[in-house]
């Protein structure tokens, strides 16, 4: 059976102020009349049945999830004591579904993701699920890059100059590149974008698991009969608490031996700040992205979401996000540095708006 | 005896959205601990009497002022029922003053500028005074210019190499220069930048008016028997509505023939904009200014009041004006054209927020 597993545990501070603790990025309508995490959901119809679709999140966001996906039963929602990155995450998951079912093939993917043709994309993940079925691999979904992205981590694979749909050996991966390397990756041909979408038997990666991160397999191997008891919550917080923060690219992607990458194109955006948002969104004719009451003057390409009334006057470039309780004014080329003054306001007594 | 005429019936759009059709720019606490109009009255002290200080204003205004101002009588509060420019508010305060003391000697003047230096000021107008008392001229107050403004009227003096504070012949009016024309003004020395305050003895000022504005005088001299009875309100309604829209400056000022102008230099400013509270405001080491809870982060130059938290990233010369229920975001070189802005927003169904 294939089972999905949803990742839905960050904070997407990049996205503040819409994007706050108390409800991140994928809870949000963040474009069109879905949050991310249905959006996420609905990608997976005709993959995996509603029964075996899974969230793993932080258990502060357990009831905003189960509201927001009434469709899955209330036990398809795996609260995480602690955030600890996608390594403890996919090993709670992979714990719980080889449980249930030991030959489960497990999709594993984040749920703040933009995918554009879902066709496509479900051509690519049952292409993966056929490689992760037939092999021992770990596989994973590469995006045929359209520019020289340095925001993205990328895939190097044994590329053919005929390509088809299928499943590659994965060369190497590399981290976010500066603007040449990215360059140089987008020129060779056989570089894709890291996705971050996996798909693999739960045995498969337990096992490598078990080789390249013994402290996290270690952690969750002794929580195997605690599961779906009474005893599962407080076993799972002692496992968190063992284990290290680590990704699962770092900590076993990047490791193993029999990794297999499927290179997709099917419209995919990782939303990760508001740049893209800008990117993805309609324009009128100054290239203006209008949200909510807001008028511009002598303005162009400006990107406002407006609670209230919002009115730019001789700007360019700007992002304002306008919310009930603050306001953030950003310059397009510094998205990225939003991140650091949600973290400068926690450290700073401004929690509260964090 | 001298009295003050305070002019406060505008609505300073230039100062959106902090100024509102409700509450204009003068009754708002612009700089400093005090409304613009708080500061301008006691600028009149040691100059008139509380007694002798009026104040003319829209009479949707007049509860306001006489909130403001509690130091002064509710009767000293003059509601005009139209906006009809300087002229006319001149006109009834002066028919108002000539009907209580006809020797009266009046100082007009705008309810919306910043001064300095008090004692300087004072001095000037003393000048002033006593000019006003010992000729029949109408005297103007003329600042010395420390740049090239573009935005300000000039009057052309009969200059000495060596000045003293005292009284000089006008020999012109300018409009507000393009940019070469006001550094040739400047460069020559014979020029003031028109800060629209006068001096007169009442009987001149209607004299001048009978002259040159008869329509103006004529309205306001009908009304003479009703003022300080049941009768004025209608009566004042009556006149208003018979009166062109007219300025003082372009009505009397430029076609009297006995105009002195007093050259003073007492950190006046008109606080016509955004840039111009700006110009005045105490800045951080990276020229920030910032009200209110705000952070910036790689920001320069930029002006925030905040009445929510304001966060700006990456922004340079950037306003931002934040109120409960709109926020304005304008550059700084743009800050003229707020004006338009509230003019297109009365327009289009946003009279509201105006």
């Amino acid at each position: 059976m294939v089972y999905g597993v949803l990742m839905a545990g960050g904070i997407g501070s990049r996205f503040w102020p819409r994007s706050r603790k108390v409800r991140p990025k994928q809870f949000l309508r963040v474009l069109g009349d879905h949050t991310l995490l249905q959006s996420t959901y609905h990608r997976l119809q005709n993959l995996a049945p509603p029964e075996n679709i899974w969230v793993v999140t932080h258990e502060r966001y357990a009831s905003l999830t189960r509201d927001q996906l009434p469709q899955i039963a209330p036990e398809q929602v795996l609260g995480e004591p602690i955030s600890r990155n996608t390594a403890p995450c996919i090993a709670y998951a992979a714990m719980r579904l080889h449980a249930k079912d030991p030959d489960a093939i497990m999709i594993a993917l984040p749920s703040d993701h933009l995918i554009r043709d879902l066709q496509a994309f479900r051509n690519v993940l049952r292409v993966a699920v056929e490689a992760a079925r037939s092999t021992d691999a770990l596989v994973t979904i590469g995006i045929q890059p359209t520019h020289p992205e340095t925001g993205y981590g990328y895939i190097q694979f044994e590329s053919m100059t005929k390509r088809s749909l299928k499943a590659y050996p994965v060369r190497a991966f590399a981290e976010k590149p500066d603007i040449a390397t990215a360059e140089r990756f987008l020129d060779s041909g056989d570089f894709l974008w890291n996705s971050g979408i996996f798909v693999w038997k739960v045995q498969t990666i337990l096992g490598q698991m078990k080789i390249h991160l013994p402290k996290v397999y270690d952690s969750f191997a002794e929580i195997a009969s605690s599961l779906d008891t009474e005893k599962e919550a407080v076993a799972v917080q002692m496992a968190y608490q063992k284990c290290p923060r680590i990704s699962i690219d770092y900590g076993v992607m990047e490791r193993a031996n029999r990794v297999l990458v499927v290179p997709g194109s099917f419209g995919w955006s990782d939303i990760g700040d508001w740049r893209a948002v800008y990117d993805l969104s309609e324009k009128d004719k100054h290239g203006n992205v209008l949200r909510g009451t807001a008028v511009v003057h002598h303005s162009s390409r400006c990107h406002v979401e407006a609670s209230r009334l919002v009115v730019c006057v001789g700007m360019h470039d700007a992002i304002v996000v306008d919310t009930p309780d603050a306001i953030l004014v950003c310059h397009r080329e510094s998205v990225q540095q939003v991140r650091n003054v949600v973290d400068y306001m926690r450290a700073h007594g401004l929690e509260r708006f964090v």
